[in-house]
Formats: structure tokens, C-alpha cells, sequence
């Protein structure tokens, strides 16, 4: 199996790409954040790095062979009958890098720590349903089932981030970024069940493996690296602004806010 | 195997039922929330409906194939040598499930919330031993090893529960609700282990699959559920309560509850 | 394999020494917390008392075969091409122990919560990684790759421990102790990767797997039963102390505390 992946160079290009990426953006992170001193700045900080680390992890088990192994797609899938090289690593490792993404946005925002909570909760069904989906070879309707329920649970996370965590982050004075990376993560999120739906798991529109991992590996690389770049460079910059959120408010909702 | 789930229609039926159920549910709790806007009970239909959205992912786990499987039984064990079909699944997604149920009641009964993180790792810790019991197959008395420690860790669920917990309910007026759900929860949990121990798992009383089945499904229906229901109903219709725990007592302990 | 690890005198008796003292130290602990009252002592005993009754899980999964398994060593690793016992429980269970060892030590400086979930995070994704490390059989650079990305993780645990837990600990009047624990930690914690580098899973200079699984035990001991002996001790006898951190510095950071 690791020769099969080794020996694609469309497909492990895709995961090489991705630990370089990761492993120089932790590093990069690590430098940005030497002068940061207050202490949400730096758990935000924390939490930012450490999505770098968990995509550096899921990738090179993707390239020892560790987390991927060939599913045999059932009956009335467009290759069923057929062995699909699967990559159900990223789908667990999503469940420890994507409530890192939350965590960060959610305290970008200042929103309720019992509410991050929840959104997290939701976001690691979305990922566990999601590995579900990928490794049922007994039935082709139950793998489009578990699709729908990760799906129910990504509808969770996107109610938040849409029509909740706004109004937090204009509270908390940190609307423009906030603003900015939402329409990144929920535009980028949204190509997940995309390019699963065409990819060679769901409808095999798109039956090469390389190609399927490029589209999930470019996806990575927009939300989780650039994401961060972003991120960070924000709160390094208006350390300030981050450290103090709602001062401007009455002091009684500051006290409340916990 | 998935063949003989599906020719076995007490087994079948027994997961069927859940799903039905457990999305109804889902559906229905949401409309019940629809115009609840306070923190605190926001938060209550959201760790609620997150108990029926795992529970539908339990139980296609569980018809697809993908978390059951046979395990040949050890020396020592009623049906020793035998290959059971074991629907390790269970107490897999239990250790997601369960915990949304320590949380709801805990926010309902508003303590502390590193106490509730302790109890929700004890929970965990239930699940992930039982989870072992029900999968080693190289010695009976290590299957009961692991029972029993699943049993400790349970105590201390059960001991919050019991013991810790409705002086907190009492102090944030919540009490009678919480009453109910706990006598409901403290119930309907003791008939996990004892199915357990009476099942084709344990001593095998009951050597029937299915009826084994059937008598777990109906715990859940009754934990989960039915659980979930009477807890949103008063939630929906006591939203005020909920959001101001402990405005009868004195502002001190207000600050310091959080 | 259960007859090879039950066969093996120093390979069981390294395992069942633990599950003695693990279920000793439980019980101890239980006797010494009876009279504990206050909140965020009896929260210290009980993230204490769970890191024994997950080390008893972790001591039973081993003993029963359940959590261990022959690992074929890749080509350039010493033992290239053999099959070698590897223990990967110990690295699954560690992602639940030694939580709740920083939940305590956390919670005895009062370090800020969030700071807390990040140290955590970090440490959850070291044993991961490490459990990567140990499960690789594709390439001997890759076992090495997850053994510096564990390291990685455990950088930034340590770095919260050495440089910046102490003040918190300062601050709350708990530093004499926080002090003591902090040393016992952070070396028998740095134990743990030599042990891997040194014993058959690494370079194999210890090639006796027996040995190998000494060492380990013998670090759990201090690491876990001495640890949690020392810190228990303490709270129980200075329960005042724990109580009421930060009385001494002024009202303004107290509420800001949480």
C-alpha cells in the first residue's frame, strides 16, 4: 500500500506538500508569536500552532500508510466491486484540527465558552459520521446516510458561525477579522461534502485518487494555513484589542461574559 | 454479517426503531427551540439534540456492520468457544452520547463546571472499560475485570448524581425538574450493567441476540429520548428560570458560582 | 500472545504490579478525601483518583491482549524484518491519564482555564503521535518523524510547566508544592521518550522487551502513585489554602481570575 502511495506522484505530492506547509507555518507561528504577552492572545496563539501539528500528524500517517487502506465500494456505487485506495485518516485527525479552527474563532469572538462547547461537540460528529461514511463497504444508501448526519451536524457549526458568533464578535470588537475568516472557513468548508459528493468515495464524477487528495490537500492549505496566517497576524498586531474585549460595554455584561 | 442483521428482525427491528426515533426526535427538538433565546437554554437544546443526533449515528454504525462483529467467547464463558455477534458499537458511541446527558443535566442543575468535567471523564472512562469487557476475548475473568471497573467508574457518575448534584438543583431552582430526570437517569442507567451481566455478553441468562438488543434499545429510549423530552419541554416553558439561576441569593455567591 | 505475555515472568509482573498499586492508590485516595469539602479540592481528588482507575484500564488492557500486538519493524530499524511486542495500550491509554495529571497540576496553580484546554490539547496530541510512532511499520524514518512530532507536543507541555505555570502557582500560594510536583514530573515525563528511543521500539540497545516494559512501570509508579500520593497528602491537609487562591492579591484580579 505505501508503495502504491509513493509510487503516484499526483497523490503523494498532495500529502508532501501539506506536511512541508504545516511544518513551516508551526515554525512561522512559533516566530510571530514571541512577543505576544497577554494571555488570550496566547491561547489563541496555542490553539492556532496546534492545527498546524495535527495536519503535520494526518499527513505523514497518511504517507507511512498507517491511516489509509483500500474499502471495497459496495454494490450500486459507481465502482463497486472495486477497491478504493481511502484516506480515512483526514476524516479522524479532522476530529482533533477542525475544533482548533472553532476554539480560535470562538475566542477571537469571545463567545460563550458553554456555546464553543456545543459548536465543538457538533463539529467532532461531523467528523466521526464523516469517517463512517468513508469505511461502510456494506451498503451504498447507508455511506450517503452517514453523509446526511455529518451533513446535520456541519449544519450545526455553520448556524454558529452564521447567524450566532456575529453578533459576539462585534461585542467583542473584533468584527472586521472575525468577519473575514468566517467567509473563508464557511466558503472553504462547504468544498469538504463537495468534493466528497464527486470524489471517488461518493459519486465518482472525479474517479482518480490523486485528484480527489489535491482537492482535499488544497482545501487544507486555504483553511487551515492561510487561515492561520491571517489569524495570527491579526493578534499579533492589536494584541491590545484582543486582551481587553467589552471594555467598551457597561460593566455588569464584562462580568457576565464568563 | 450485515446479511445477518438484516434476516434477524427482532435484531433488525431493535435498531430500526432507534433511528426512527432518534431522528423524530431530532426534529421535534428543534421546533421546540425555536424561539428559545436565553444563554444558558440555548445551550441545553443544544447538548440535547446532540444525544439524538449520536444516537442515529450509533445505530446506523450498528446496522451498516461497521461497529459490530463476532467474538469468539473465552474458555469459562457460557457459551464459550462460540463466535457472539457483539455490537461493540455500543459502548463506543456511548462514551459520545452519554456525556451530552451529563451536561444537560449539570447546566439544568447549574454546578460547577470543572466538577462536571470530572463526572464527564468518569463517564467516559465507564464507556471506554465497557468497551474493553465487551471485546476481550483471551480470559472470562478478564471480561469481569473490566466489568467491575467499569462499575467503579460508574459510581462516580452516579454519586455526583445522587449525592452532589441536587443541592445544586435546589440552589438554582430547578430542583423538581431535576428531580424527575435524575430519579429517570439513576433508574434507567443500573439497567445497563444489569442487562449486561444477565446478556449473551455476560453469563448469558439471556443467550438471545436480539432480545439483548431489544433490551438495550429500549434503555436508550427511555434515557435519551424520552429523557430529552420531559428536560426541553420544562426548558421551553421555564426559560426565564433558566437563565437566572441564584437571583434569590445573595450577589456574592452570583460571582462566584461561575 | 496472551500465553507469550503471561509466560513472561518480568513482562507480567511489571503489569500486575501496576494494576495492584493502581487499585491500592484508588482505594487510599477514597479514604483520604472523605473529610474534603471544599469545591476545588475535592475536583483535585477526583482528576487524582481517575488517574489511577485509568491506569488499573490501562494495566487490564495489556494483561488481557486486548491493547498489544506483534509489530513487524521495518527494514533499517535493529530488529528490521522481526516481529516485536509492542504495548501500543500504554500510548492510547496515556491520552486519558495524563490529562488529568495536568488537570490537577492546573488546578492546584489555578492556572487560567483556556490555558489549561491548550496544555491539554498539546498533551493529547503528544501520546497520539506517539501511539503513531509505535503502530509504523512502513518506514523506520517514519516511526522517527512521529517520534520528534510527539516530542514537539511535548515541548509545549513542558514549556507550560517550566516557564509558565510557576507564577500562577505563585500567585495562588501553592508554589511549595506546585515546585516539588513540577520536578517529579517534568523528569520522570522526560523518561518516557529515552525509554522509547533506548527499548526495543526504537534503536533497541535494550532489546529485551521485558525490560523495556519495566522501565515504563517503573516511571508510571512515580510518575502516577507517588505524584498523586504527594499532591492528595497536601490538599488534604491544606484545604484552606486551595480554597481561597488569590485572597491575598486585590479584588480586581480575583474577578478576573476565571
Amino acid at each position: 500500500m505505501i508503495q502504491q502511495i509513493q509510487g503516484n506522484v499526483v497523490l503523494s505530492s498532495s500529502l508532501w506538500v501539506n506536511v512541508a506547509l504545516a511544518g513551516l507555518s508551526a515554525l512561522l507561528f512559533f516566530y510571530m508569536g514571541r512577543d505576544v504577552r497577554s494571555s488570550r492572545a496566547r491561547l489563541i496563539f496555542g490553539a492556532t500552532i496546534m492545527i498546524s501539528l495535527v495536519s503535520i500528524s494526518s499527513y505523514l500517517g497518511l504517507l507511512s500508510g498507517l491511516t489509509v487502506g483500500f474499502v471495497e465500494m459496495p454494490v450500486g456505487h459507481p465502482l463497486g466491486g472495486e477497491a478504493v485506495l481511502s484516506q480515512w485518516g483526514r476524516y479522524l485527525t479532522w476530529a482533533f484540527s477542525t475544533p482548533m479552527i472553532l476554539l480560535a474563532l470562538g475566542l477571537l469572538a469571545n463567545v460563550d465558552r458553554s456555546d464553543l462547547f456545543v459548536v465543538i461537540a457538533a463539529d467532532v460528529g461531523m467528523c466521526v459520521t464523516g469517517l463512517a461514511a468513508a469505511l461502510v463497504t456494506s451498503s451504498y444508501a447507508m455511506r450517503w446516510a452517514f453523509y446526511g448526519l455529518s451533513c446535520a451536524f456541519f449544519f450545526v457549526v455553520l448556524y454558529a458561525l452564521v447567524a450566532k458568533w456575529p453578533a459576539d464578535a462585534v461585542a467583542a470588537g473584533t468584527d472586521d477579522i472575525f468577519g473575514t475568516l468566517r467567509v473563508l472557513t464557511v466558503v472553504l468548508w462547504l468544498g469538504y461534502p463537495i468534493v466528497w459528493a464527486v470524489g471517488v468515495e461518493g459519486l465518482a464524477l472525479v474517479s482518480s485518487v490523486g485528484l480527489t487528495s489535491w482537492a482535499y490537500s488544497a482545501l487544507d492549505i486555504g483553511a487551515k494555513y492561510l487561515f492561520a496566517f491571517l489569524l495570527l497576524r491579526y493578534v499579533a498586531a492589536n494584541e491590545s484589542a484582543i486582551e481587553a474585549p467589552g471594555t467598551t460595554t457597561a460593566a455588569g455584561s464584562t462580568l457576565s461574559e464568563d
